[in-house]
């Protein structure tokens, strides 16, 4: 995903901020929660969720081409690195990133303690719907205001509020939690890489605090697979007991040219393989197949109105643009959602 | 560690950059280079290099009770975090953080390409030995003058830097590789907790290049659960190739209240057990005790002057002052390397 493009991206948030998400249609084929869960037959059949083809085809190839050992591909298990943006790579990101729907909540659950935001103008902004303000205003006020709103809670009291949040938040389309927008067929192959000897990490724009609580059940990734952007934390000593808290500004945002900069920070190696849908993740990818030998460089393309959400180059939010371009001119692999993917949720059918 | 104490250590910077350690005297018990690698018999003896006491009863009471099931003191496995300072902790950091040696070393070669290092006032002063003048200049400027000796270089050719020394550079008191000088009880420590469902990671105040080429050979620590220091890391296009170059200054300093900041970053939870030498340990040894349930914390304490280093409360190195202090206060573990350890490194004899 790309966060570059803020005065959209206040713009829709300001429309969910008022609105509460009312126009929810209702949900798709809910009939049965099945959760494919049957034991597969031995052997298991290599992701099951996507349709035979090109995209297919190219990743079991290079998987068999890394691990096949003597081969002339052959990479050493400690090297075998596979990066994931998370939204839109991962789960869904439309109407807006689920983060930015939990902090303009969490913003107007704030805003009574703060009554002098009634003459910020970002809030006024916001709160009178005013897109043309937030336009003028730009990115920097709107992102740093949303921040203030957890700013100087502790990191245990900020982990319940987005755990809290999950469990009762619901998608305005499909009217189901956040969690349950997850895409089946990256979850098979996150799962396929790693029964292929690769270690998974999510390298995402959002917040690390936001995804940790539930990356591990939904996409067996642990916590410290997870970077992602970062606000302050500061060590304090609070009536004798140490406690972290929280911040007024982002230390670091992990998107965009950022991206490589966090997986170094984080890990210190180039990954082989490298998993995008947007701009966002433009340099992570071009760094990912910059490496010697094979590699692995995918966008996941949204074209799919029904099923999930239809969006590239003149998106808000995900804006698939200039790594579109690159994707063609380098011959990265470009996932149709629509024909490439059986099922995109797994509650699906 | 501790980093804080600027003046003294650039003092014994200044002595080991002029002398270049060549007060070395002769390497102990080396005689046999026997690794103990003998296979243990089943079951393997716990902790065998250390003395039967107080420590090594506490530790191996902590870890059946967090992991004894439906036990009252039971914690899972997902929780089972450990973290362990580097420096002074796993291996030696006399007479000078290793770290810094490397660094030391780096700036000689760079100071040719550098001639306007020679009106530097930092640099003159560690040139000439001159340490009432570092005195003067205080921590930032020396800092500041070792980040920039590799301050433009790609990320590539640092680690290849990094490398290299610790593949020729030895320890001016035992004359062995400093990647020899790991504490042997502290490794089975590891495999001990490991074998025990925890989890564990280094969070040291050096720089997390430094340690992930190797810490995972000595320690089986893999590099995503390696927390340290970071310079600054920027992404550039150079000729079409996208590349990391390192900048000029420190983005973040894992150190004192740095760790638990660095570990909320790297991980997002609260160990139940951290092992530290020194205060710079103890923010991180306070709110792993601070949590919930049964924890540990433990210092070692560097009392055998003979078979290492003997400091505490005045060195310029590792000073063990007030965590000494807080840990006789809360009753943490104090491990006496001189007794409660039979081996120190796996080297002896």
């Amino acid at each position: 995903m790309t966060r570059r493009d803020a005065l959209k991206i206040a713009a829709a948030a300001a429309a969910l901020l008022i609105t509460g998400c009312d126009k929810a249609p209702a949900p798709e084929t809910a009939a049965t929660p099945a959760q494919a869960s049957a034991p597969a037959p031995a052997p298991a059949p290599v992701l099951p969720s996507w349709n035979d083809g090109a995209a297919k085809s190219r990743i079991v190839e290079f998987v068999n081409a890394v691990t096949q050992e003597g081969g002339a591909d052959f990479v050493a298990p400690a090297d075998r690195i596979a990066v994931f943006d998370n939204d839109g790579t991962l789960w869904s990101e439309q109407p807006l990133y689920f983060q930015f729907i939990f902090m303009l909540d969490q913003l107007k659950a704030a805003a009574p303690k703060h009554p002098e935001w009634n003459n910020d103008p970002v809030f006024k902004a916001l709160q009178a719907h005013d897109v043309a303000a937030l336009g003028k205003l730009g990115q920097e006020p709107i992102l740093a205001l949303l921040a203030k709103a957890n700013s100087g809670m502790t990191v245990a009291d900020y982990d319940k509020s987005i755990r809290d949040w999950l469990a009762t938040a619901k998608h305005p389309k499909f009217q189901r939690p956040y969690t349950d927008l997850t895409f089946l067929p990256m979850r098979e192959l996150l799962d396929y890489l790693r029964a292929n000897g690769f270690k998974t990490f999510i390298v995402s724009g959002g917040s690390v605090e936001f995804m940790r609580p539930w990356a591990e059940k939904a996409y067996g990734i642990p916590p410290e697979q997870v970077i992602g952007s970062q606000q302050e934390v500061k060590f304090e000593m609070k009536d004798g007991t140490p406690v972290l808290t929280r911040g007024p500004k982002f230390a670091f945002i992990d998107d965009g040219p950022g991206k490589p900069v966090g997986i170094y920070r984080s890990l210190g190696k180039r990954p082989i393989a490298a998993f995008g849908n947007s701009d966002g993740d433009l340099q992570m990818l071009e760094v990912t197949a910059a490496g010697e030998g094979k590699r692995l460089a995918l966008l996941v393309h949204h074209d799919d109105g029904e099923r999930e959400f239809s969006y590239d180059r003149e998106s808000h939010i995900g804006k698939l643009d200039k790594a579109w371009d690159e994707a063609k001119a380098k011959d990265w692999i470009v996932v149709s959602m629509k024909s490439d993917w059986k099922r995109i949720y797994a509650f699906e059918k």
